[in-house]
């Protein structure tokens, strides 16, 4: 297999970048027709490897790509699940190249979707097609479930996974939407935090007033978004908000010393981000803050003027976006009613508040004792030379929940991102090192599982 | 005069037009040139109506404008100030007709600048102009001193008079550039708050982070502002910063009286402004909020993800605009040095934080009893056949202070304006009844001064 990457190593690489370059991004509606074609390439790369029932399938968002290969008899069956969009990839100014316009330099490759999830889905499509050109056959039957909506919370593919169970059957769901822990040291995470995701807007005024004529002796939305906001938190990094953490598992010395197994160098994190100090939680570890515990975060926040200079008025409205990233039995609805309470509560004079929920998403947590997990460990093993950890990793991918719960499958979540590669951020990349060693590992993987 | 305003109306509506027409915002940098033509156009309008020792003097930011006619022998000198640059005028989706193509509907005008104060410094330009047509003469000297800061704070205006004085000395100093207290209630205002405007920004990562990955983990700048923000105000709308009261006088029955004359409606002003409640420092009336208190508010915030939906990041940077209002004795200076010190003492951990004074303005009090302030009253109630009140002001008009302190005039605030005429807001307009009246008003006054 690993002959086999090297020579196709750049025919492949020529089509990951032609992928790279379709701008698929999801949560702008201006780039729903980008999606689309994100979508048509995912269905024609499926065919071309041989992949069929290959299906492009509307949804009210954006399409899901369907493509299966059932003729391994006896064997176990995989479903490979990936997502063709992207993240926006805004402020452009902070970027070296163009996010659309792929580059490799320093054995990475820059754009958006990188890693985050275009670069790691084509590693599965990769492998499937060097088994098949290896082989001329494959060693597990595959099914590939490919959606447009994972960066807004896949709205459409939940009811998709609930309506066809029977479609979607499998003995295993392998995710690479992942990271190692650090180059060379592969992961295989057995822990996501749900999500939940709001806005959170006020109003005052029917229009923005001069703060000579009015300042001081009518209503400011900013101050008011402030004071909503900063009563939320703690200033011990604790979150105010009453039974927020409702469900959240209590820290046994058990976890505390799992999760204290996955190495965290501080100083080397502070000089990566720039960063003067961390900050977090009272009484908890960086690896506990974002791994275990729950967190409600501030994404963005916007109100009165914002151009150049000074304008002395007061806002008449203000908004901010917020996520929760969940744990344990934390139950997204009853956190987002609790944050109802809570600004209904504290809610300033003169206002008038409106939350508006954008996603929700259950925390889930996988056995790192399956044998779907140990197998996938195997592979790695053999290719890097290095056994993976198991680590509880702190983003959310919220269908993982729903695989699980819906298919009652095992998730194998391979990752093969790096934690450095600046997903969701500027400059986005992937270490073409995991790319070809990527395709080797599911190669292996494939194999492995065709013959336990 | 009556009949002569009358007359020329149309015509005079014409060339305010064309004078509204210019985009003149000082604020933005790439209005520059539109400043330049602002200043052009006050020149030429100078220049033909008969003043001489027109200059357009440069300075380092925007143009001041000078004229006069001083051949009224053994009469007073009157120095008109006021101001061609205008406010930006963005939301600009708010506006019914667009800011800088001047509409008449309603018996108003509506644009940018219409009010605030191109609409109310033409007045004066119209008004010694009918004057020299009726008389062939003028009954005082005049002093033309234009300048297009004001909406910036005037930086280069207060050098210029320390270096002019001889120049510019008078015998009173009059700007049209405040309001009425309602339709038909004239005022001469005789107390302007101090200003004190500045930005505060905060920094975290060099990057904005994926919220899974470091959520919980690492500073968060919005929360960081939000809390910094937040310590600035006690809940019951006192500033909470250490020494901000400073200087601001006591309030005596004295002036608790004073301000309580002036008419106000809180009913309708709730209703006009589509306000749920009034809001401010507990203990006081609105009056005194606005008039004699001074206050701290946020003008504008951003930061983070700004787009449609949602993009979970801990953003790397935030920031505000902050201005204040000051009264009494309070000393911008000091103010500013309380509010570092505020924001050094309330730092968050892990970030950066800095602050950017864009101005600073001293408060400032004049006498209603003096003379020239008094005939400009008698002007107002010959026109209107109502006498003006005498109100304290929530707004700075920086140079004021100025004009009164270096060349030791009275310093008489003549409005024409309505405070229901949306300055610094969409939609701004001037009520065309006070365009004919205040051109007639001040044609009287100067007459009067003349034989006083």
């Amino acid at each position: 297999m690993k002959e086999l990457v090297a020579l196709h190593r750049d025919q492949m690489l020529e089509e990951l970048i032609e992928f790279l370059r379709i701008p698929s991004i999801s949560a702008l509606s201006e780039h729903k027709g980008d999606v689309q074609t994100g979508a048509n390439w995912v269905a024609e790369s499926l065919k071309s490897i041989g992949m069929e029932n290959v299906e492009i399938i509307e949804t009210e968002g954006h399409p899901i790509v369907y493509g299966d290969w059932l003729h391994a008899e006896g064997k176990p069956t995989v479903l490979v699940y990936g997502h063709y969009d992207v993240q926006p990839a805004d402020p452009l100014d902070l970027w070296e190249t163009p996010p659309f316009e792929p580059v490799v330099r320093d054995g990475k490759i820059f754009a958006r979707g990188a890693t985050d999830d275009k670069g790691q889905l084509f590693l599965h499509i990769k492998a499937v097609e060097l088994l098949m050109k290896q082989n001329g056959t494959l060693p597990v039957n595959v099914k590939f479930c490919i959606e447009g909506e994972e960066e807004v919370a896949s709205p459409n593919l939940v009811p998709f996974i609930e309506q066809n169970e029977e479609k979607l059957s499998n003995d295993a769901v392998v995710i690479s939407d992942t990271s190692f822990i650090e180059k060379g040291l592969p992961a295989i995470c057995t822990s996501l935090r749900g999500a939940l995701a709001m806005e959170l807007q006020v109003k005052t005024a029917n229009s923005d007033l001069h703060s000579g004529t009015y300042g001081g002796g009518v209503p400011n939305s900013i101050h008011a978004l402030v004071q909503l906001l900063d009563s939320m938190r703690h200033e011990n990094g604790q979150v105010a908000v009453d039974g927020f953490y409702d469900g959240v598992p209590e820290l046994t010395e058990a976890l505390r010393e799992e999760v204290a197994e996955i190495p965290f160098d501080e100083e080397r994190t502070k000089r990566d981000l720039d960063l003067d100090d961390l900050y977090g939680e009272e009484g908890f570890t960086f690896n506990e803050r974002v791994g275990i515990r729950p967190t409600l975060e501030v994404n963005g926040i916007t109100g009165g003027f914002q151009g150049e200079g000074l304008k002395t008025i007061v806002p008449k409205e203000a908004s901010a976006k917020i996520s929760c990233r969940l744990v344990g039995d934390q139950n997204p609805t009853h956190i987002y009613e609790a944050i109802q309470r809570h600004v209904e509560k504290h809610q300033p004079t003169g206002t008038r508040v409106s939350l508006h929920k954008y996603i929700q998403a259950n925390p889930v947590a996988m056995d790192s004792s399956n044998e779907k997990l140990q197998i996938a460990a195997d592979a790695y093993e053999e290719v890097y030379g290095v056994r993976p950890l198991f680590p509880k990793e702190g983003g959310s991918i919220p269908i993982v929940e729903v695989f699980g719960r819906v298919l009652n499958s095992p998730v194998v979540l391979m990752g093969f991102g790096l934690p450095s590669e600046n997903l969701h951020a500027p400059n986005e990349h992937f270490h073409l090192e995991n790319f070809e060693k990527g395709i080797e590992t599911i190669g292996n993987y494939f194999t492995r599982l065709g013959k336990s």
